[in-house]
């Protein structure tokens, strides 16, 4: 790819991300996640897979603000646009759209080509270790949901077989899941290195949270005439 | 203290932390930390005690609405109003508001009673460990602030030295030097046994968030033309 399209490029994603730091830092890990996959595979489309990777989440907004539409299909209609728009060939933009389209875990659309593997694999990879943990206390602080629920009789819920949204509940119902998903064998190499330090850190937190609640409740009483 | 004392002070923390479950489950760790640290010590007045624990943060949503004002101070100030509207002696409604007023590290308002110091460590104990994490990055979420700084040239700043708000910053600054601030035996007991699992989360972050940061720009450069 030419200096002069990456940056094309990098400069429409940064419109579509607005001011948000953190979510273009996301772009840049899973790039750059992405080229060290690509390392390690035969044949891989550069220009198919730093394009996908750079445009994969331009569709989010769109997402957060009507949440009946998936980032991922409305990304790759934009994507499919914007490059057909600035006089790239048709199948080249559609290679790139099929790639956007299948990143997110989806039955229905799971990634066909390597360079749609290699996207899939490197956005996942940005759920997997701490940078997991990190990322989605991050978004349960955006969208105000707790860290754990209380059950009725004041007992911290693992999040295992939890309904209510929580940190724990989704560290059970996703995060913990994730590292059997990956297409390629150096992302779950990667993901495999980074598994630990998850399930430390639940654990950690876990046992943090619950100690005092089993405790607490019996001094409180003790403490109440 | 009373079953129905009790009762009322917790309806009124609950009234002013409007709908948020997870500052509310904040004030129960508050609570139960403080409990636990009471019983390591000699002649705590637990009326004082509890009802400094449960109205800590009513001074939150002020201090959110106008940065200027310290929750503390208001916290402390509101407390003293309540409970003396509801028939409390003014010397024990004094009692919790120099708790309250307290509880926040600051040079010029340092805890002096036995029970303004537990509740100071108990509240500090809550930003140790998994937990001091995870309250972070929820808060950092919260306020749309970055999990880490980039460098112009492209490398993740670890946070020390660090002047734009960030996750690292924050642990740097904050997080990590908070172990050596206990007033008690019991709290600073507890805090070390959950200082390693701060360490090591941040440094798994630190690592996973930088390598990829090294190796991509390099082949990104690679794959430019």
């Amino acid at each position: 790819m030419n200096r002069e399209t990456y940056e094309l490029m990098e400069n429409y994603m940064r419109s579509c991300m607005g001011d948000s730091a953190h979510d273009q830092e996301h772009i840049y890990r899973v790039l750059y996640n992405a080229l060290d996959i690509a390392k390690t595979e035969e044949n891989v489309n550069y220009d198919v897979l730093i394009a996908a990777c750079l445009l994969h989440d331009i569709g989010r907004r769109e997402q957060f603000d009507n949440p009946a539409l998936c980032h991922a299909k409305v990304g790759g209609d934009k994507a499919y646009r914007f490059l057909t728009e600035h006089g790239f060939a048709a199948d080249y933009a559609e290679e790139v759209r099929q790639c956007i389209r299948t990143h997110r875990y989806r039955r229905d659309a799971q990634p066909q080509s390597l360079e749609a593997r290699i996207l899939f694999d490197a956005d996942k990879l940005d759920v997997a270790g701490a940078i997991g943990i990190a990322r989605t206390l991050v978004y349960k602080g955006a969208v105000s949901e707790p860290l754990y629920s209380v059950s009725p009789d004041r007992e911290v819920l693992s999040g295992e077989n939890d309904t209510l949204p929580s940190f724990f509940q989704e560290y059970k119902y996703k995060l913990e899941k994730l590292y059997s998903s990956f297409y390629t064998k150096r992302a779950a190499e990667l993901a495999g290195e980074r598994q630990q330090s998850a399930v430390d850190f639940y654990n950690a937190l876990y046992r943090e949270v619950s100690r005092p609640y089993q405790n607490g409740k019996n001094e409180l009483e003790k403490r109440l005439e």
